[in-house]
């Protein structure tokens, strides 16, 4: 979790190409993650809505480019669902990985059905229920950030508290655009501390309050971008505060996590885990 | 695009797990992808943060349980980079589809290198410049909505507009989230059209400007669920400002799409396409 001092890699003299029939947005993450198992750096091209077989066509005319650029086979990580355009991008000269076809013909044996090969099923979402809620849950984020409004409060699935600064808001709005998990978010400040009582709308809530808690050095780094010098962002008063914020999370028995050394997707996916908010969905 | 009135998917009895020693948003999304290509609507297990022996043999336990339970083999996707998780793993009575191993051997013959299984690499953007951009583009998103702020659009790699209700906050949030790109968004409003005139604020920014718009039966349906019955959500008044904003877009040369049947993600993927705000990250 703290390679931020990792020497910069070596270049390779390679091209990577995401190619979708969609956003490409799942080639990307998922051949990112196979990528960065090798210690080299590529260069890396996303090659998104190739839907039909001119745009296929002017995808490989792409990726031979790349290998005759570099004298290296490019690596072609493909979600292309239609077999016509997956078997056009085949011809190309790069190394083929092509997640669909990959795992399709398994799973169609397994289950003794064909696959549809609908393209773009998954990120069919516009006009549904699903799209309608992360709009709403966005919606409902953005009102209920840092503690603006204690109106419909009982409708939220989830409220994050923690000391300003601590990473509330990009969670909740995080949680909102990928789950459509309505996410409001409450300061802890010291006048909180001083009356050592949690904000007064929150304790009939304390099913779905999660807390998120920070290294008062970072807290003061951060705080110290926004302030610079000031008595908000000096590390007494950070040390201060987060310790007040976790005594008073561990008295209310309030779940909480350090979000010092984490992503917003892995603070996301651990209060999905703890509060389980999409037990409903 | 619009199968929202498919009828409702058979059951199969049958759950599919996604593994992953990281938050297994990847191996979701992927799998969600291959088992969408299937009209078969499955249980599905997120079985994130296994990442040591002891977990890994509690998600053999839950797998073995769903086989027990439906006497049907679960599948198994997962993205699980070290070998000796793999392998216990790999002992369940589910199909496994290894996303990782079935793509790294390959590309280890192709570099002629090994990989080094470090885990969650892709993840780690705490403490990075990376998480860093992502955090502030958030902020200047928000302090950029709905026009909020004419300070800084200098600053913004990209400007949004489009008649109020047209999907221009969850795009604009969307880029920043997982681009780190500082995405302004301002509404095109009656007034505008009025004078005839994009925003005084915005012409000298005309370059990065990107416009959103929408089918005004669409716009009607939104705005009446935030103000039924009003003349701001008739369909007649959708209908002029729809009209309006897309003769003005025209007339400014401004490039711009219809967000009526698309998913955030394809919106922000054809904007980074159009733009190119991200030729600079």
């Amino acid at each position: 979790m703290s390679d931020h001092h990792a020497p910069a890699l070596p270049i390779a003299n390679r091209t990577v190409f995401f190619v979708s029939d969609g956003t490409g947005i799942t080639a990307e993450a998922f051949g990112h993650s196979v990528i960065t198992q090798f210690d080299l750096k590529f260069k890396q091209v996303r090659l998104p809505f190739i839907d039909d077989i001119e745009k296929a066509e002017d995808a490989v005319r792409r990726i031979n480019e790349a290998f005759e650029l570099t004298g290296n086979r490019p690596i072609v990580f493909s979600t292309l669902v239609k077999p016509d355009l997956a078997s056009v991008i085949f011809k190309s000269k790069g190394l083929h990985m092509d997640l669909i076809q990959t795992f399709v013909a398994p799973l169609e044996e397994e289950l003794g059905i064909k696959s549809t090969h609908t393209v773009g099923r998954s990120h069919n979402i516009a006009d549904t229920e699903e799209y309608k809620n992360r709009i709403e849950a966005i919606n409902f984020s953005l009102a209920h950030d840092d503690g603006q409004s204690n109106k419909n409060l009982s409708l939220a699935d989830v409220i994050l508290v923690g000391v300003s600064r601590s990473g509330k808001t990009p969670t909740t709005l995080y949680l909102a655009m990928q789950y459509g998990i309505k996410a409001a978010n409450y300061p802890l400040i010291p006048d909180d501390f001083e009356r050592g009582k949690l904000p007064s709308a929150l304790p009939e809530f304390k099913g779905k309050i999660f807390g998120l808690s920070i290294a008062p050095e970072r807290l003061s780094e951060i705080r110290n971008e926004r302030r610079p010098g000031s008595k908000y962002a000096s590390l007494e008063n950070c040390r201060y505060e987060v310790n007040e914020a976790e005594a008073m999370m561990k008295r209310e028995g309030i779940r909480w996590l350090s979000s010092t050394a984490k992503s917003i997707e892995e603070i996301a996916t651990t209060i999905l885990q703890e509060v389980k908010p999409d037990s409903r969905l």
